[in-house]
């Protein structure tokens, strides 16, 4: 297999054009190309396992997945066949599909601490709705939320602060992530009205080394919520079905009372879900929350279909394998250039910097010369691993990496 | 042609059952059957053109569209071509597919207020990002909001406040719909620091008959804002695409700065956009909004089918045309029966009340009698028609309402 070399953005510069006439700022959100180094395309034509197509018909090797969303790989036949079926009856009626009944069944038999579910369409009103069924049941108002982890794009955790009034964000109180003192603290400050706390499984932060959870750090937060008659929320919305079969903690043995599920649980399709226990039900039947495509059998079916598919194919033992062999390779190759580099997260959702980065100058060049070379990475956010991922592409990708690296050595020298 | 007589929901009703187990209250939203007559189906099965089918297989004329989202008849074949073409392609990608552009542009071309556009997947999001956009241009707080108005169900909107903080509702400042004087003291009490007006194209709200906008309202709340240096957002989720070819109050001739769409503009699948004007355009631009689905190229593709087929097909005409049938035809009946009702809002968007009633009972009986003999109505939201709906299917209506009206001159008497 050689590497292919990316044509010139002809088109997606064309696309560009136009987009910054009629869009504010010519994209906006995660997937602003703006923010990406140059060569970066904004626009894309094509999914296929593994593989994307931009719109000037590029070929990559995906290891961003959508950003997530892509668990078993583009237009899994699976799943398309089922969203295909439910369309074909009905998608968005004046009720629910029976399907809904049937994913309920399957997320709550799934996943370990879940006796209810709920659906809604993006992580953020998984995230949202999950503080509100805490407040609900609790009858207080704080939340505990670790200093830079990202819950959503709502005003109460947008990670800019355009557009927000400091009132939606006055009952959100930071800890630092992994830091048993911190969470006491943040406890303390908020007296008897804390209502929960929210955490994602590891701390995959954009721009910085991604870290484990310690178990100790979990077992503590739960042991405070518990103590402080608080509700743990689980923001499993970027990890979850990528480093287990049921919720991300559960190889920690440490069980929340909500978690918050989208992206990868429907294999592309929008979708999310909240997931939580029975001493949060009553909490979550109070409340009024909602939306027009909420309850759309098509995303439903196309779940059904990802949760069986991943479990069939052993979609998390196949990531995980991909996964080290990338890593282990990334390793090597970063060696035989004597270069120093940094490989964090778990190997299903990989990153890596560069030590000597001061602005991610070697990461940008690095990523950069391997999407040119044919591998779709990111210079800043961990990457993702689909099920779909071959030891083919694997090998692919290292050899876009491969050149990646000669090009940072070559511009910053061995450091 | 027959009517039908609905047959029983034992399927609907086994669902209910596991339902209850594993979806907490059994339902949630607005779509909780558990909160309508009996004999109302809690699952659907099926769509097409102007009518669907329950679980248990009953045909229903939808007189409902899914609470809106169905503009043109469920399963519009060039809809559902465009869909399947985008979706052969690729959907959830590493960036927006080229149609986002081709859509932003026929938005822009078709809403006469509208410089920008900005896509999301619920109505709530939309509402939520024109506030933002109004806080991040004005760098002020305060919205005004009229009383009973629904924009949606995040905290500061939600008609429930279960799972609120009180927090979440500070900057909200209410008004009375259609009353001049309320809006102006409602803005004396943001003092300096009003950043918005949100409005309904007229009063929608469930439970009550509908009221349309009083022209000279409109133009008070924009001369308002325009004096306060604040935003006018036009709240065009549910009306969108069912009253004017473009926004829903350029017949009026009042231009709000931003409007937000959601339910109609892609026949029912998930979408939403934020339109606004070049004065808004650098806060927007300034924003962090996104989610993990806001890209994703099927769901423009319909949009943009069913922005073309909205024209082509002439479907505000269709929708104003069957309205005025089936509401001529339920005056008659009405009057036949000797009874009194009221029927207000659109001829589009029907709403029918009985004065004489305490808490919906005759409306109960009349929309469950109807749902019986094959019309599905609503007891206390407005309905939609669709384009789809021919003299035929309203033909059908009247034989269903005609022996609702009849069951309530029985139960009730001639009031």
């Amino acid at each position: 297999m050689s590497v292919v070399t990316q044509s010139e953005l002809t088109r997606d510069k064309a696309l560009r054009a136009r987009a910054a006439a009629v869009i504010p700022g010519g994209m906006y959100g995660h997937l602003d190309a703006g923010r990406m180094p140059a060569r970066y395309p904004q626009f894309f034509e094509r999914g296929q396992g593994a593989h994307v197509w931009d719109a000037d018909g590029n070929e990559y090797v995906d290891l961003m997945c959508s950003w997530g969303p892509v668990l078993l790989g583009h237009q899994h036949p699976k799943v398309e066949e089922a969203v295909a079926a439910q369309r074909a009856k009905g998608d968005c009626l004046n009720g629910p599909g029976p399907v809904m009944v049937e994913l309920a069944e399957l997320l709550v038999d799934r996943v370990a601490h879940a006796d209810w579910a709920l659906f809604a369409k993006n992580g953020t009103d998984a995230t949202t709705t999950a503080l509100m069924v805490a407040r609900a049941t609790t009858g207080k108002r704080k939340v505990l939320a670790a200093r830079g982890s990202y819950h959503g794009s709502a005003p109460w955790c947008t990670p800019r602060l355009a557009g927000t009034a400091p009132e939606d964000r006055s009952n959100i109180i930071l800890f630092e992530y992994n830091d048993v003192a911190s969470i006491t603290a943040a406890a303390e400050a908020a007296g008897d009205d804390l209502a929960a706390a929210i955490v994602t499984p590891f701390r995959h932060d954009a721009g910085f080394d991604q870290e484990l959870a310690d178990p100790e750090f979990a077992r503590a937060l739960r042991a405070l919520c518990d103590r402080s008659d608080a509700v743990l929320i689980l923001d499993d919305v970027r990890c979850g079905l990528r480093l287990a079969d049921g919720g991300s903690w559960e190889p920690l043995g440490v069980d929340p009372d909500i978690s918050a599920w989208s992206k990868a649980i429907a294999n592309g399709h929008a979708l999310s879900a909240v997931l939580g226990n029975d001493r949060v039900r009553a909490g979550a039947a109070s409340l009024f929350v909602t939306g027009s495509f909420w309850f759309t059998a098509a995303s439903m079916a196309a779940s059904v279909a990802t949760l069986k598919a991943h479990q069939e194919e052993e979609a998390v033992q196949r990531m995980t394998r991909a996964g080290a062999l990338l890593r282990h390779g990334l390793e090597s190759q970063a060696a035989d250039h004597g270069l120093s580099i940094r490989q964090t997260g778990p190997v299903q959702m990989p990153f890596l910097t560069f030590p000597a980065d001061q602005s991610y100058e070697r990461a940008n060049l690095f990523t950069g010369t391997a999407l040119a070379n044919g591998a779709y990475l990111h210079p800043t956010h961990n990457w993702f691993v689909s099920a779909a991922l071959t030891d083919d592409d694997v090998d692919r990708v290292l050899q876009a990496t491969d050149r990646g690296f000669q090009a940072v050595s070559r511009e910053f020298g061995h450091e």
